[in-house]
């Protein structure tokens, strides 16, 4: 079964999340289950590049990371975009990890694949309030608890937070699941900014004011705080 | 046997290697056995503050931490001048996992101890040739093998990188100890500049510079480069 593929780009670093810093390369899959408010990847499900969706093999992807990444990479990240609408992603990670590449990928966990247990670097990203969307936690369960028992790599979670009520989102967040390693993430309010050294210089401010909220706090203790360097780098520009 | 402080604070965020982003609350001791060119730390061993350094036993240190950041902290770093010159952390690390403390240390690696085995997240940073340094490969030789053995959290290597010299070196650490993650850092050459914003964007620019070379690497695949992410926040400022 043929994969929905937006994009193929790298090796550059992955600018957030569990393996913040590392060298990747990016395979972007089109279409979402939701509509966040916030959503900087709007163009993988809202129709506007649907001329630029190529629905490839897993072998042709392979192909494809190769000639752009040649030798250069260990690692691709596969994201959306929710990659976890597609049982046929399940083939890709096996090529990848055939060719000894390790394999991160993103979903927000609203839905289950089996394949979700060889992911290397897992990430479920929930959604908190601002993005309009609304948890399962029944499947966020399920999720969670099929990974602690079968999952052979890691898994982390990650909140964007906007505002105080994303906040209360994160801390139920993290008393619900406490054994999982918890990133809070600034959320990019100014998607179309395109200044990139007033951006940021603005989202290092936003940065500074999570961090305060959060050294305070009694119930986020054990998490990490992070911006997206990629959005520091590069401003909101795509495919770097 | 008491140790040297020489400043403890926080609750803030690590904002630097394998656990950047982390909250957490610093021990610095004071000494150290190098004097490398670009130390950003150098208070800790010129002698400059010496009237700040306060012997303490470990059980102070620990109350300190409880006054300054009372119950909103699950992890501790110990950083220096070279806290791996300290046989006495080894009560302090007994103590912080008594309180449910996760323990991160960094040391350049020039001297063993036993303790390092007990570090959750243990940071192996060996100065590359612009610090005017030399690495003793036996000693570094020696403490990885030992870990491989017998730790019981997570090590890492972490090179910070002001040249191409820098590079080479970092190179040979990963086909050296391949197995043991890599972070590659960008140097901060301008430990004295004050403007802060200025200082940011810098240091932004470094940070790209440092990823483009690292990505058409074909050695240094597996790995992470990240900026010092407390300088993007509060410039050269200490004790934040
Ligand atoms: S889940 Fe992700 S890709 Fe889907 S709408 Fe939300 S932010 Fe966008
Ligand atoms: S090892 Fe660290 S503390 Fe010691 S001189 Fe070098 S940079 Fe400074």
């Amino acid at each position: 079964m043929k994969i929905p593929v937006i994009e193929v780009f790298g090796p550059t670093i992955q600018g957030e999340g569990m393996v913040i810093g590392r060298k990747t390369m990016f395979v972007r899959t089109a279409g979402c289950d939701y509509s966040c408010s916030w959503c900087d990847s709007k163009f993988t499900w809202d129709g506007t590049e649907k001329h630029h969706i190529q629905m490839m093999e897993a072998e042709e992807i392979m192909q494809d990371l190769r000639e752009k990444g040649a030798d250069q990479f260990g690692h691709v990240t596969i994201s959306g975009g929710n990659p976890g609408l597609l049982p046929q992603i399940d083939q890709l990670i096996d090529i990848l990890h055939d060719h000894d590449l390790e394999v991160a990928l993103e979903t927000q966990g609203s839905r289950w694949q089996t394949w979700f247990t060889k992911i290397d670097d897992l990430t479920l990203s929930p959604k908190p309030p601002s993005s309009g969307m609304k948890t399962n936690y029944q499947t966020l369960d399920f999720i969670i608890d099929s990974l602690k028992q079968k999952q052979r790599g890691k898994c982390s979670l990650k909140v964007v937070i906007f505002n105080e009520d994303d906040l209360g989102y994160a801390e139920n967040i993290h008393q619900r699941y406490p054994d999982v390693s918890l990133y809070l993430q600034v959320g990019n309010d100014e998607i179309t900014m395109d200044n990139d050294q007033a951006l940021s210089l603005y989202l290092l401010q936003k940065y500074e004011e999570l961090i305060d909220q959060v050294m305070v706090s009694t119930i986020l203790k054990d998490v990490r705080v992070l911006p997206q360097l990629h959005t520091f780098l590069w401003g909101n520009k795509r495919g770097v």
